[in-house]
């Protein structure tokens, strides 16, 4: 693809992952106008070719160099290699929207979710974070009902799939499921443990507080991008044995008493969300029907036994697209919507 | 098996299904001086021959006259069998332990956790519920934490195994996936939708409040097991893609502060409760490692980021055994310790 049209530049890094490979996907699908490609990834992926709309694509090597004249960069190619390269692209002139958890924390760099804090894509100074996944899904969500009847606490436990952990956990949670059905022991690697038909309660490493980092992640990432540092929020995160697919059981405390059908309504309106809620029909979000999907799936809503103030929902989404690669491309477009990038 | 020494006559209704040949199991485990065991199920399975402390028991078919001279009847063939059938055998003077849903609510029946309330054994008049599964493993690892600081509220989100659903859905689950990793469409019978890698958020049938019947099981039945009618509960039940094994994310706030070195001291000294909260170590309990197993398994026992009075655990165990068979034959036991059987 040559530069004979007047557009953006845009490169991904780590183009060859779980997540990269999504990310060209999503552009492939975005109004944005890109004018130039680059398709970045480790040594040993350089060469390898990606087809994007019709034109071929050879895989180049990741390095400062590559990373000139570049105007958006995505990354998604784990926290090292964002912490030594974003601030390099940025330096050269690049906005980095950045996958990993490398600057998520950092008071200088906007973490974003389109749906709930675009405007503070305004303060960036070369670095935006997206979110975790699971975070993502879950703000989508709870956005609209906190807009209308304010949110002061959540419990979340996840129900997530294992191609967060990249093409390679996929390939584990297969090889390990056939093992088990012919009757031999799964081989472990990329998990701590069996992952095929079991449920493992860890996902990253254990902080000290007894929280893994996912669940950390979950807590202060909700706090930073819904603005409310003082929400009370506590998260369990859990792997399954699912190819794609986070799915949530959240309990939410709002300021005000709300119905199943107001919060129903509030959500039907909302930007990204689907409701899918219709148990007479035995209708409700699943991860195998949010595969391929970029909206945010809720159902199962309904009210506390007890707490006037309290809702029980679940909460499903695609972990790669909303949960990475189309958040990241959403990003990238308001962007541009912001004039925060010049064409 | 003659009726040759001083014992007692004891019968598994259901025998040939997947928590009957269980029972059957933990039967011969049992220090319980049997000195007749009836087989008793469906016409299409009798004549199956199973083995007991090395004699052959032959299947025989399930009518109220095989009911006859029995002790102790262990019924697990579904709630309207026992419907129809527990009433006569308690009128023949056999003790029913049904483990089905049929009387758990009954104000004339104890619905038994032996951990917990063993002492409503002596109010029962010929019928004694077994609870669902997904409660009895959360009130064996609630009620030590009850008894020394209070309980309050409980939110509960559940991972359960296809097992609950009996042979057939664990024999779903192996096709469904076996057809997946073949690149074939999954049938699906048992389920509502495809379990194999996916998370399926109803077991059992939606009640009018929008929960599932398993949802209100786990409400209605954890407050009448320990005897807090006032307790504050919500349940989300979900099944997942695996096969033995039930594991549960718990909220719990107590009445007083709690250190988690004291919650693990507690849970460690609790009877039926095995603590497995070696974050350093990546150990924590999961369904793959309580298959066979009679304990309850609890751990990633952590504080309430927010709430001094609140705690996370994650519990698990075999829904086939301390989930069904074993709590059947622990409250059989229990009835000899407390001389409400004689021999």
């Amino acid at each position: 693809m040559n530069n004979i049209q007047q557009g953006l530049n845009i490169a991904i890094v780590g183009a060859t992952g779980a997540v990269g490979v999504q990310m060209l996907k999503m552009l492939e699908g975005t109004s944005l106008p890109i004018s130039q490609l680059k398709l970045l990834a480790s040594k040993r992926s350089v060469g390898k070719t990606y087809s994007f709309k019709g034109y071929p694509i050879i895989v180049e090597e990741v390095k400062p160099d590559a990373l000139e004249g570049v105007d958006i960069a995505l990354f998604s190619a784990g926290g090292s290699l964002s912490k030594e390269l974003a601030p390099e692209a940025a330096r050269r002139g690049a906005v980095v929207i950045d996958n990993t958890s490398a600057f998520r924390m950092d008071p200088d760099v906007p973490l974003i979710v389109p749906e709930v804090n675009s405007e503070a894509l305004r303060e960036h100074k070369g670095i935006i974070a997206n979110p975790n996944c699971s975070t993502i899904q879950m703000v989508v969500a709870l956005e609209p009902l906190r807009q209308q009847y304010g949110l002061n606490r959540v419990i979340v436990s996840t129900y997530q799939a294992v191609s967060g952990a990249g093409h390679t956990a996929v390939q584990e949670l297969k090889q390990q499921t056939e093992a088990i059905l012919q009757g031999e022991a799964p081989k472990v690697g990329k998990f701590p443990h069996q992952i095929a038909f079991n449920a493992i309660p860890q996902i990253d490493t254990f902080q000290d507080n007894r929280y893994t980092f996912e669940e950390m992640k979950m807590i202060n990432e909700t706090k930073k991008i819904m603005g409310i540092p003082e929400l009370h929020i506590a998260a369990t995160c859990v792997r399954i044995p699912m190819a794609v697919g986070h799915a949530e059981s959240v309990y939410i405390e709002l300021d005000q008493e709300i119905s199943v059908e107001d919060a129903l309504r509030v959500l039907s309106n909302a930007p990204g969300v689907m409701v899918v809620d219709n148990p007479a029909q035995l209708e409700y979000p699943m991860p195998v029907d949010a595969v391929g999907k970029k909206d945010v799936f809720v159902g199962r809503v309904r009210k506390d036994p007890d707490e006037k103030k309290g809702l029980h929902l679940w909460i499903v989404s695609d972990n790669l697209l909303k949960g990475a690669a189309w958040n990241s491309v959403q990003i990238a477009e308001a962007l541009v919507q912001l004039k925060m990038v010049t064409i």
